[in-house]
């Protein structure tokens, strides 16, 4: 492997109270991971930072994160002192850019200036991304910074679907279907054969879920849409609703704008259903003893099938339906509940091989192929950092 | 045909500026529409009431109709000058009696107490529907009344269907998907051989739009939600929205209820996306020289496929697919825009059956058929009242 063609990309996926991070070397020669690690509990009195390789635990200690840049500057600490070089590119996960950032791109003063213009879009998640950039530039003010978005892999979604059913000024202001989990949704379409020939369904479900409809490669539709609140139920989001029950929430009870968005972001899902956790892990233990807990779980693989359906009806068919994300691939239960009552669409699923290892967990003669694959978004990030570093920058 | 197990019923749908009014003679021996009209713009300076026979005008003269009072005894008055005989009952259309009430039944001083305590739940439609309940009773004390509602047919959707993904509070008070077109819907399942058996999935396609997946004549799921706001792209409503729009509309464009209200239901759909009109005639008449008409013709075709997928889903597969409605029945370029691109789903549409007057439009080998019946809520609101009234009124 020739240290010449190698590179070292940091990747940051800054949210409001934490910063995750990984290093990866990547090169003509293959893709490593060389550590992973966060910075937790930032803003808090007493915050943590971890490092580990591979499983080893390098360094776990608590400390004060006061803010972002803090927390940056703790991580840069820690990889100095575990001897990790400086890396060549810093990648951050960036939810959205608005309507005039959605491809991959590196970051200078016009994309940073548009990303502080375009804080409406994503007002729960820009604010700490931007946070890690400046805090980078702070630090090492030589390194080069890529903004990768959760959007880009959506942008082959066609206007018929990307367009709201709202008047056409709001579409010129950037109202419209983004989509989201892009990163998640272009690391499975490098997994699959052929980069995804044919028509397939991919679901990412975790604590955010959506699925996204995938013609030989290309995006053609996506369950989320201007924002990560829309689409399939969640951990503790609504999804898509009928506009009336807001009309209803504001006119009857008197919400307002922010006892709305903590009603829908923070208090519905499985969590408002179970009352008792959004956790699908927590709920998957109670079920047995909660009804509630067992109706959350229920109506959750009941939105989930819903989005199947309307999704194989944007592609006129489905040749496979691939599950990622915590619940996607650790959560055999929801998978089957997801699928079982799919038969008659196509969807067989296996229920020995849905608890086994391999990936593959439809029967051998099931129409539709259904599989499990294990995302990985920090990849995604290198891999985009990777190919947009400038040239000279190949060479270390 | 013996005169004395005949009963006139009339039936009233009333709207927030008109009320329609049918007349059938209902008995052991048949079903006939005697008349039918309406008493059109109500508050406005000039009003209109017409009232004709079969095809036959016979009255259609323009006077003023000052409230809801005033127009339903210009409907009596006409019902009289035109020699029909007091009814034995009437019937009123109620979009929502709210949790407490979606079975049919006699109004009697609770129910209409109960429906005035329920006008948050159909704040658009209610006072309308109460004020003809009460000029009814004003002007013929004593008739009795039935309250047909067009939530009814769906009292038999599953709670993991019904329940929104909402804190459990919510439900405890109302806020759950009720469904709407249920008139409509229970008509089409009465026409359906053994009424409905199998899976079946319901298209009422019309300036209002829904759409109900039904097993074995039992309603499962239904795209309308706790208002008719909700579901497919109408011709001036939204249909479903990520949330999320609302949250923006609000915190960035600081929209109150009304703006939000008149937006929703007023000013989207087929109409905001054209920029010209919410009718279908009218855009179907435009598309091919104006490319926003066009778009909202496609979008509403591919809200209305997404939607069949879904309800697919829900069904777990399909026997047969019935549009009705306005656009349902009449707009043979919908029906092919919605179902062509669904043949790999099993649905196959025959180009040539479906301009033709037969109610079968799909080809003789689809594995789903397709049909397209008219509708006739008004006959369905004749035989509940028939059927709800006193059997000492059963002999004239």
């Amino acid at each position: 492997m020739s240290v010449a063609a190698i590179r070292h990309i940091l990747c940051v996926n800054s949210g409001s109270s934490s910063i995750k991070f990984a290093v990866f070397a990547l090169g003509a020669a293959g893709e490593e991971k060389l550590a992973e690690g966060a910075a937790e509990r930032i803003g808090q009195s007493i915050g943590r930072l971890w490092l580990q390789r591979g499983q080893d635990p390098i360094i776990d200690r608590q400390l004060v994160l006061s803010h972002h840049q803090d927390a940056l500057e703790a991580v840069f600490a820690a990889l100095t002192e575990a001897q990790y070089a400086t890396p060549d590119g810093v990648g951050h996960r960036i939810v959205s850019g608005g309507p005039h950032h959605q491809a991959h791109c590196l970051v200078d003063t016009q994309v940073l200036g548009d990303l502080r213009a375009s804080l409406r879009f994503a007002p729960l998640h820009l604010p700490a991304e931007i946070a890690a950039i400046e805090a980078v530039q702070a630090v090492w003010p030589g390194i080069p910074q890529a903004a990768c978005f959760d959007t880009a892999f959506h942008q082959s979604i066609p206007e018929v679907a990307a367009r709201l059913p709202l008047p056409r000024n709001l579409w010129h202001e950037g109202v419209r279907k983004y989509g989201f989990h892009g990163l998640s949704y272009e690391y499975i379409v490098s997994r699959l054969p052929n980069h995804a020939t044919g028509k397939t369904i991919i679901a990412h479900l975790g604590n955010g879920a959506s699925m996204a409809a995938v013609h030989n490669g290309q995006c053609r539709d996506t369950t989320m849409g201007l924002t990560p609140t829309g689409g399939l139920v969640m951990g503790t989001r609504s999804g898509d609703l009928d506009p009336g029950v807001l009309l209803y929430l504001i006119e009857e009870k008197g919400y307002n704008a922010a006892q709305l968005e903590r009603l829908l972001n923070h208090l519905s899902g499985l969590l408002g259903i179970s009352a008792c956790s959004g956790d699908m892990q927590t709920l998957l233990g109670l079920r047995n003893d909660d009804a509630h807990a067992a109706q959350a779980i229920e109506i959750f693989a009941y939105s989930a099938r819903k989005a199947i359906g309307g999704l194989m009806a944007v592609l006129g068919g489905l040749d496979r339906l691939v599950f990622t994300g915590g619940i996607g691939e650790h959560a055999a239960a929801i998978r089957w509940a997801i699928c079982r009552p799919l038969t008659g669409l196509g969807l067989e699923i296996d229920p020995v091989a849905n608890e086994g290892p391999e990936p593959r967990i439809s029967v051998a003669h099931s129409p539709v192929e259904i599989l499990v694959i294990p995302t990985n978004e920090d990849l995604m990030i290198a891999r985009h950092c990777h190919r947009l570093l400038p040239a000279q920058e190949q060479h270390r």
